[in-house]
């Protein structure tokens, strides 16, 4: 069958694991990478918080990207939905499907990619899978987190009257991945060159907020990572939270480069508003509790913006300078 | 960029997840699909056992295969996984990347066979990813478990002058790809309808011997699931176990149909023994043990045959039924 099933003799499989992946694989849980399957000790009264994200080429970055890069975004795409939750990492499963032409350099770029955010998130590899694909690099991660018991932020405890909150700025990610696609759009034009490599970057490396962990546990009714765009993820956390909302564009952060571009042309706002790729958090965070979060995320090196409040009925309203609605042609951006 | 990211406006992948999976995911902790991750309580005084199977259309199933035996065979070769650790499943995590010509009815009968599995292993959906590619459909299972502290079978455990011994039947599996592959083998031509269907359904549809944990957790010096052929398997066991050891080929347990093709076409029995995808516990048990472990073993329904033991030194010797030593050209199936 012409499909089907290889039956050919291959036997690369575990050499491959043992000399790139073995040496990364420092936990002792993951046993060198030896066994059927990794062995974790959850810290005493904690819950565990699973989150699983895939990324394709050609779809969540470009075929052509650095594989660094592609390993720190697949890394960081999962770390940021433990960070939004309060959960501090406690390790990284990978699968990764490798294509005929990858070849073992970009391979070994990869697994040092994997490597370095391992480090740098404390999120150790603790096993996973090595496979084929006829088709494009594919990799999924699931990071498993540790919350205090009964401590995990959820997206549904928001609550009418408090105070909507984003981390950094919103809009590079996308902006950058605009900017790459449709580099001749006039608001990319007159940007400089760092202004340009800020959004470039922003899109292909994630910064999980990590450090805000305790004060989203102690101060947040609910949270989330904004990926999909700043308007449709709040949509969601409003909806299923039971509440409506209110944000002032004119008090969404946006970042110097972000900015000039969108003054440049401001259909880009559009772009910077919905379109993904921010791994910032969105934060509802009670009145009463928000002088408290401020400070903790401060001091966390975290900047944190009051963009707009929760209120009763239903639906997200964002209103322009002028106090006027505005609607978008899309919520969110979608990979289906 | 030809094959960059799309920006094209999508908004389905929330209304799939929850049409066809959200039904699924009745455990709490899933938080119906609506929340970035998943919240999993962990036995008091247990440790968590994790692993993660990736699974590429074209080479780990055919991609003409049924939905739900694909979505089945992807539950089951994870689930083996812990059942060879010792593990009780907690929940699975399910990342899957569908190509564009997969049909809904497809996705429907997917998320049919991950379901019934959910219910049948009590392995319960906690949460995941879908995602679209353009290459063939890719299917990533993490699968959580638990054993009580310290009690994890690993592979590295097995000592000389122990029992090693399998569970059911070694090489239908192999047997019914290498049928599929080339029916007209002549091992394979004198099988009756029966006999050729109980070996395609091997291949398809693997047991995880989840049965089996409690003894193996109480009596095993050291265990394995059988995926990448018996004889390559047991010598990475016994490798990273840092002992030798000799099985005997006339005592390794072969289905009838299995027999049957062997007995016609004795070149089949390397493919039996070196194929894989069989899904069987490989386990080393200690002598002492052997009475209780089959004893437990009779009593959980899962058959177990001694075929060989450890010793001290190095290597694995595979005896016909003269004594002599038997090589084999492939030790194992590797996908790389």
């Amino acid at each position: 069958m012409a499909d089907g099933p290889s039956a050919v003799i291959e036997s690369g499989e575990d050499s491959l694991i043992a000399r790139l992946f073995a040496p990364i694989a420092t936990h002792p849980g993951a046993l060198g990478l030896t066994d059927d399957a990794a062995l974790l000790a959850v810290p005493p009264g904690h819950e565990l918080v699973l989150t699983k994200d895939a990324l394709v080429a050609g779809v969540h970055f470009f075929a052509d990207d650095p594989p660094e890069s592609i390993a720190r975004k697949a890394m960081r795409v999962n770390l940021s939905d433990l960070a939004a939750k309060g959960a501090r990492p406690l390790g990284v499963m990978l699968a990764f499907a490798i294509p005929a032409d990858m070849s073992g350099e970009a391979l070994e770029a990869f697994a040092r990619g994997i490597g370095s955010d391992c480090s740098l998130y404390d999120a150790p590899l603790l096993g996973g899978d090595t496979v084929r694909t006829s088709g494009p690099f594919t990799i999924s991660i699931t990071a498993i987190g540790a919350v205090p018991a009964g401590q995990m932020v959820r997206r549904a405890g928001a609550a009418a009257g408090q105070a909507i909150v984003v981390t950094g700025t919103i809009g590079d990610g996308a902006l950058g991945l605009a900017l790459r696609l449709s580099p001749d759009r006039p608001g990319f034009a007159g940007l400089g060159a760092d202004e340009a490599s800020v959004l470039k970057d922003r899109y292909l490396h994630p910064r999980p907020r990590l450090p805000l962990i305790r004060a989203l546990r102690e101060h947040a009714s609910a949270a989330m990572d904004v990926s999909d765009g700043l308007v449709g993820d709040l949509g969601k956390l409003l909806h299923v939270s039971g509440v409506g909302g209110d944000i002032e564009i004119t008090r969404i952060p946006l970042s110097p480069a972000a900015r000039h571009a969108v003054d440049v042309e401001p259909a880009l706002l559009e772009v910077a508003l919905t379109g993904g790729d921010d791994y910032e958090i969105l934060a509802v965070i009670p009145q009463h509790e928000l002088g408290r979060f401020n400070t903790q995320a401060t001091a966390a090196g975290v900047g944190v913006t009051v963009i707009g409040h929760t209120r009763d009925g239903t639906g997200l309203t964002v209103h322009d300078a002028s106090g006027a609605a505005v609607s978008f042609a899309r919520g969110s951006f979608s990979h289906f």
